[in-house]
């Protein structure tokens, strides 16, 4: 047995292609389809309601698209609307990026921290963690997509974030925040990092594998990777998310 | 002969509002209708086709509200969709931020800069200008809605953005810039700012004066404030932009 249908996966913009990155290291055989809403990016300054209202959309965009699980790669989506989305489409399998690392971290007797959108710390989703300190960082995201990811700008704006931060883990809460972990890394050294995509392409490998649904077939292409709205920017910043060049199809207009 | 009829503002966002401040300044008589755009905001980083979709629909509201004209606050959607907007709703008055200070320094012989967005500066609306140093400043809107409006940071990224630009008026093309005015001073400590939310207001109030539009009767109230979208930081944002305290209705849900 196998099952060729793609793996769906979406995110309030581009930032989720950190965590595509991930699934297709972990999963080379796999189609992937992907919808970046990148029209209404971001998620994390909005309200619950309004960010469970999108993501409900988003799912149904891939559902339409046949895919065979759906991957919630934004954080801020899965700490506001994860459960939702898990009730309202029971029939599907629906991974977050939360869910792993509360598997993950549930029992840690260390100090952690977790870093993401205010929304994502807002959700108080991270709370039932152990000696668990939160912190929003709002400006992560902007300085990100506008590339600013090394020199003086973003290590003083780490710094102001973080210098006061003293935990042993330090989970990063938002897709994309891989991106500056090397700068990140260099203000607290003795950190261990958290990229939660790792985590969740191990569990879905795992669950794909437990319900023999992998794709024993070649992979068709890079996979199909859809926006709300696009720009020449956005291309550049897929790219420095995903690591690779892609096509981008637009689904508006 | 009077018109009471309010008079219509949209903007991508609440960054608006600082506009809305400069018109009561002139206008105290004036009702107001404020659309806020919260659920889709920022604008300045979206494709033009998706900026002149989402202002369309802006201005369809405030036409339902019964306004006498409409004032585009955000220079984004001016500079993309101004042109459109008029050629599509020709039997409405339509003022936007940028056509003033085209007209207040067509002429001018300095040496002018402009900030503001990359899809404002993108759209090259500006570049008729003499002498013109144009710029995007793409970080300046987050730092701001982030409170992170004095300091250190804000100091060192205002700098960076503008410490080599070498120019004798500076255009501050972007409804939030406002409220950094001061530290801007302080890096460019010769430069004539221009706020064009002052030059609409100007603009706005010869034209209702000259068709004989104005409102002789009492201001109701502070207005009407409508979002797309309302959290609570929201709400503290839209008091730091207008200079007091109002209440916003959100639209949707």
């Amino acid at each position: 047995m196998m099952d060729t249908r793609p793996i769906g996966i979406f995110d309030s913009g581009l930032g989720g292609l950190t965590v595509v990155k991930e699934i297709i290291k972990l999963l080379p055989h796999e189609n992937i389809v992907y919808l970046g809403d990148t029209a209404r990016v971001p998620y994390g300054t909005r309200s619950n309601e309004i960010i469970k209202k999108f993501s409900e959309e988003n799912v149904k965009f891939l559902l339409g698209k046949k895919v065979k699980c759906v991957v919630i790669a934004c954080h801020t989506s899965s700490a506001v609307a994860g459960d939702f989305l898990k009730k309202k489409f029971s029939n599907v399998s629906i991974f977050d990026v939360v869910s792993p690392v509360l598997e993950r971290l549930g029992k840690s007797k260390k100090k952690i921290g977790v870093i993401g959108t205010r929304a994502t710390i807002g959700s108080g989703v991270y709370s039932k963690l152990n000696k668990v300190v939160q912190m929003a960082c709002p400006l992560f995201v902007p300085f990100i997509e506008e590339g600013e990811i090394k020199g003086d700008l973003i290590k003083s704006l780490v710094k102001k974030y973080l210098k006061n931060l003293k935990v042993e883990i330090l989970v990063l809460g938002c897709t994309h925040y891989p991106i500056i972990k090397d700068v990140i890394k260099k203000v607290l050294l003795d950190t261990e990092l958290i990229n939660p995509g790792i985590l969740v392409s191990g569990v879905l490998k795992n669950n794909l594998v437990k319900n023999d649904q992998t794709n024993d077939q070649k992979r068709e292409g890079k996979g199909s990777f859809y926006v709300t709205d696009l720009n020449e920017r956005f291309v550049k910043v897929a790219e420095m998310f995903l690591g690779e060049k892609i096509k981008v199809i637009c689904i508006t207009n």
